[in-house]
């Protein structure tokens, strides 16, 4: 059985915060250099948040909710693009750097209901996996049964691709690259590891993550997470993006500043 | 039961074929809004060809030749991505014109096997017909399983949706917006109407089409329209769309000089 790895790059490691519509190129070209320098040699899926581009849209068409009238099909309608532009825009610098990817759109192969995964296609991925292309999928706006359509995060994607893929590949391990070394107790010292056992504890020390995320921030991460690593046995790492050679140097089996969620 | 109209612009109409990579903005916008002024009130999907954007990068890397070897691969890659490129410019165009439009990625829905559709996953398309969004699909690098990967014309995505959605909408017609007034005879007059009676007539006639078109040209968009006009018994129109209001004027139900493919 191969060895599959799920990376997550976070919006907010490869988009401006500050600035809505702004992709952080450098950082893009980096991380990318990053995974085709660690030498790992197991199968690999990408995933990316939306950042400043998802969010800042979304928020002001408050996409979040479903569909409420004809002014929030036009949110979905912008919210819906501007997640394939950052995409284009991590695909652009990472075809630069000569990576075989291939982009696979959610909203082309998932649909919700009540926010919640309903139905999917996976066969292009999992075909995809069998040559030496990465397949490269994104927080994107996809149709809901019940609320038209609704934003189903990269975190949730990882989610269908993991239950969709275990019995395939021995999936290592998630990782998630965000702006922060790991998640934060309340006196700001990254918690080194995060089981179903001090979750609760954990829970009340998180907080908000900060940024303008309508997915639901850290605690939605962690809490998904959590039920992966108990449900498959894996790891999720959760590093710093900003830091360089953190991605690389998690790849290659190294250990960085981070917390593990196990189950 | 609701009526559904099919419209592919042709990859000749909004890319210049002379130039690699270059795409007729105004064109596009052009036709956008006849769609938009045309009043046609059923249910609507677009479809694009991608021109001069995956035909040049698809001959150099041959890619309609499927997997073969690690350069082949990169020509996957590239065209796959350029795919999206046109796509994105389209729906850059479409939505300033306040379009409610959403694109589908073929590869994230289709898997072909040998070159023929395979499996595919119709749900979001057929979810957002259900709302005042248009799909928009266009011609893509799909995964086939069995040469790795082929290209997936606009005519092929066309034949899929309808085999698919032919039981819930009453399909009027298809138009494909060219850059020739029709089907030319030898004489390079219109021929205004092929049946499966004429049809090997005309195929002598009809030549290459003269375009750098790697999917096959006129007589593949005659031969598929044919055996789709057959099975369900709507029409296939082939006008110029290039000549300004003939796609407003097909969609009000108004003559334009074309052929028209019936069974």
């Amino acid at each position: 059985v191969e060895e599959l790895t799920i990376i997550k790059l976070g919006g907010s490691v490869i988009t401006d915060k500050s600035k809505p519509l702004t992709a952080k190129r450098e950082a893009i070209r980096r991380l990318g250099r990053e995974i085709i320098t660690s030498k790992y040699k197991g199968k690999l899926i990408i995933t990316h948040g939306s950042g400043s581009f998802g969010h800042s849209v979304a928020k002001k068409h408050k996409t979040a909710e479903g569909h409420n009238g004809k002014r929030s099909l036009r949110g979905m309608v912008l919210t819906s693009s501007v997640a394939i532009e950052i995409n284009r825009i991590v695909m652009e610098e990472f075809i630069k750097l000569d990576m075989m990817v291939k982009s696979f759109t959610p909203s082309s192969f998932i649909i919700s209901k009540n926010k919640k995964f309903s139905k999917g296609f996976i066969d292009p991925i999992k075909h995809t996996l069998k040559s030496d292309v990465v397949p490269v999928v994104f927080g994107d706006v996809v149709m809901d049964l019940e609320r038209g359509f609704c934003i189903f995060s990269a975190e949730k994607v990882v989610k269908y691709m993991v239950n969709s893929l275990q019995k395939k590949y021995n999936i290592a391990s998630i990782i998630y690259c965000t702006d922060t070394e790991g998640v934060y107790d309340e006196k700001g010292v990254t918690i080194p590891e995060i089981t179903s056992k001090n979750f609760k504890d954990v829970k009340k020390q998180i907080g908000k993550s900060g940024s303008a995320d309508v997915t639901g921030g850290m605690i939605h991460k962690v809490e998904e997470s959590l039920k992966l690593a108990k449900k498959y046995g894996f790891e999720v790492k959760i590093i710093n993006g900003n830091k360089k050679d953190n991605l690389k140097k998690v790849l290659g089996g190294k250990a960085v500043k981070a917390t593990k969620i196990v189950s």
